[in-house]
């Protein structure tokens, strides 16, 4: 008897009326998130009582231990860390002097110099540099200047954020004793904008930085009058070894051994408290998580928050996921990430199989009064669930507005300060909504094609 | 016959139709200023061309030469210096830990520190200090906490500026180790505000610094949260002896000995370019002598432009110009200064003789075209003007808008991103009809009480 009645139940997860039942509560999900703040005092916890938290810092195991015992008093389930080796390196103190001084920061990775002083070589980017012959860059600061354009949708980020990640090894292959970028952000504030580049194995490794806008502004118009500008650079940047930290993991079990996966990263740069990056992403999938906990009834499937480590430095929690777990991927239905501050999501992509895409409508039907539209099936996600996507784990990949989010990304401003509140509510609201439906569309979403070079 | 002419010329000088005229001259001035882009192109020069030219820095003579070459470009007479001694301070490097690492400014003229750590007492201002028990102020860093309100009138800065000016001597003369002060400033981003503080003589120096807003908050929350805060200050800055700098003058020579004056000042703090604080007082007034110059005729009164040596830390070159042309005073007809930014100006005060306010109307009436009002007849005109004034000099009080003002005045990011083209002519027009007029204006303006304490 028991036995025939949840067979029934569980018939009855593909069938119409449940379905609008799905909906009903995805929509009280919606309308509850709106009206709360805890997604709010989320961040303001973590970043009042951890602050920053780069991979390897001191604020690193503090994060760890604040997210074990977060998520375990927000009610989550199997709440549990999973060790992670990640490099530190340390950021130390830089000084650019030409002669006034800069406001510049050291590119995440970079190592340092004594002092190095140079005249500068002016290019907007690797493209124009790789124009200039070895003469013209020997021993010369190499400065790329691209400007990123201000765009609710921050592609000005992607166009330019190449400068950044391949500059310094361009440049170095090139002779070059040093690199500085323009920010890779829109701030009209002095400040500078930091993050991770990469060196290659046979170039020499030369020091890195990013000057503020303005002081871009100054050093190019000096640059275009003729002056013969000479810049210093001091920097005890440096690597460090390995450090340990964690992914953290807490999940609402559902009735079947299937996962949708929420994704947030819990290191920041440190240069602020990470407020945004990825405060404000921790705060979106725990809370989301946690709503779906309180509806009195476990979902179909199993929702499962991981706050990984180290995104900003390496991935380093990305790729121990999709390592450990690589037995599960099956089971990973879907994954969603919140790496992209608290601005109000606009439009919510995908990249699912043709089984998901009713269970898309169905969200977008149930976000719509949030002003958010559906957008094509071809979101790329964001970069701590790249691992399992590649490995064929479909993705939902809500887009927010990213207007003002490089005024602030990566800076020292990243502070409470710049969370957009009721922005926040609303991607609670969005990702509650997509997790709980994902978590109940009984067809799933279908597998991706495998693209990950390291899998046979 | 020649003789004359000119006799009747200057009769006609206080006669209504001449006055007329002086309007009609006036309105020109005002229109012409309006549509042309002069003054910014002089910020651009001082700010490219010299940079930051805070007292004794290598900048100070640069900015020396720059004002010398500009005021004769643009066609003064009597374009010349005058030597002023400044005192040279160093602001070296701070590091502020808690253990986050805070952004933080030493204050202007404040002593290093090798190291201290202490715990912190928080405090609104120095008179909630003066309520605290030397045993509970000694040995911590005190933190002065008001936070300044945002307002047109920028009123907010001189309620809350005594914490930087008397905090260092009052929790000095109270036994604290260091002083830190949330910034006299409104900037949201994570930037701090720099500016002059006072020893006195019989009390210990100890270190003062200013916090960001930001981490002024972050800091507040955790002592309210009853968080046990240590703070750690290093600092290198130091006094330096004395420097040589100078006041640079220039002049369109009028038909008599007496004098308008128009002010502003040369130096800089040393963070950025100065480009508000004061290069824009800079291009205003010279650009508005500059136009008086180019009327095709003397006015009644020479009109003098005195670009003041460091006004920032100590007054060095008003109180210079105060003692060598202390003489010359009863021949300072009117001063005015231009210090506040590039923001709009919204009204005129003054504080003037009787005589002189029938030329404020005037001012006004060609004014009003542009949004300024009239204000009330109690103005106090700007610090380098202030020892001339307590001389008995009258002066005009061009109030502008400094809504936004405080976000950058004193910070990294005073620079051209942040200068208003339009506030910026339109602050040439309005000191350009003012100055006109009051060289003009046959009946003077009066003379006020002397109120400095050092005339007999």
């Amino acid at each position: 008897m028991t036995r025939h009645w949840i067979a029934l139940a569980l018939a009855c997860a593909s069938t119409t009326a449940v379905a609008a039942s799905t909906a009903e509560e995805a929509a009280q999900l919606r309308d509850r998130a709106l009206k709360d703040n805890h997604a709010w005092e989320v961040v303001d916890s973590l970043t009042r009582e951890v602050g920053g938290r780069s991979a390897g810092s001191p604020g690193d195991p503090k994060a760890v231990a604040w997210a074990l015992r977060t998520l375990k008093k927000m009610g989550l389930q199997n709440v549990h860390e999973e060790p992670v080796t990640v490099p530190r390196w340390v950021r130390g103190e830089i000084v650019g002097d030409h002669p006034e001084k800069l406001v510049a920061v050291a590119l995440g990775g970079s190592v340092g110099t004594r002092g190095i002083t140079a005249p500068v070589l002016m290019v907007k980017d690797v493209k124009e540099l790789e124009t200039k012959s070895l003469d013209e860059i020997r021993g010369k600061v190499v400065f790329l200047d691209a400007r990123m354009d201000r765009r609710a949708d921050g592609s000005g980020y992607g166009e330019n954020v190449g400068n950044r990640f391949l500059g310094p090894a361009e440049a170095g292959r090139r002779g070059a004793a040093a690199v500085v970028i323009r920010s890779i952000g829109t701030s009209r504030e002095r400040i500078a904008h930091t993050g991770m580049m990469l060196y290659d194995e046979t170039s020499p490794r030369i020091p890195a930085a990013a000057l503020s806008n303005d002081d871009a502004d100054l050093l190019e118009q000096q640059l275009r009058d003729g002056v013969a500008v000479q810049l210093k650079i001091v920097s005890s940047a440096h690597d460090d070894g390995n450090s340990s930290s964690a992914n953290v993991m807490g999940e609402i079990v559902g009735q079947t051994s299937e996962v949708v996966l929420l994704a947030a990263h819990l290191d920041s740069w440190d240069l602020a408290t990470g407020a945004n990056d990825d405060g404000a992403g921790v705060a979106i999938v725990t809370e989301a998580v946690r709503m779906i906990g309180t509806l009195g009834h476990p979902p179909a499937r199993t929702v499962r928050v991981v706050l990984f480590a180290n995104e900003e430095h390496g991935l380093s929690g990305a790729k121990a996921y999709a390592e450990v777990h690589r037995s599960e991927v099956p089971q990973h239905v879907l994954a969603m990430e919140a790496d992209f501050g608290s601005g109000a999501v606009q439009q919510v992509k995908s990249h699912v199989g043709d089984a998901g895409l009713p269970a898309m409508q169905q969200m977008i039907d149930v976000l719509a009064p949030l002003g958010v539209a559906g957008g094509p099936n071809e979101g790329h996600g964001g970069s701590d669930i790249g691992p399992m996507n590649e490995l064929g784990v479909p993705i939902i990949d809500p887009r927010q507005d990213g207007t003002n989010y490089f005024d602030i990304h990566h800076t020292v401003s990243d502070t409470m300060e710049h969370i957009d509140r009721a922005g926040l509510s609303q991607n609670v609201a969005v990702y509650a909504v997509c997790a709980f439906i994902a978590a109940q569309h009984a067809p799933g979403f279908g597998r991706l094609p495998v693209t990950s070079a390291d899998v046979e």
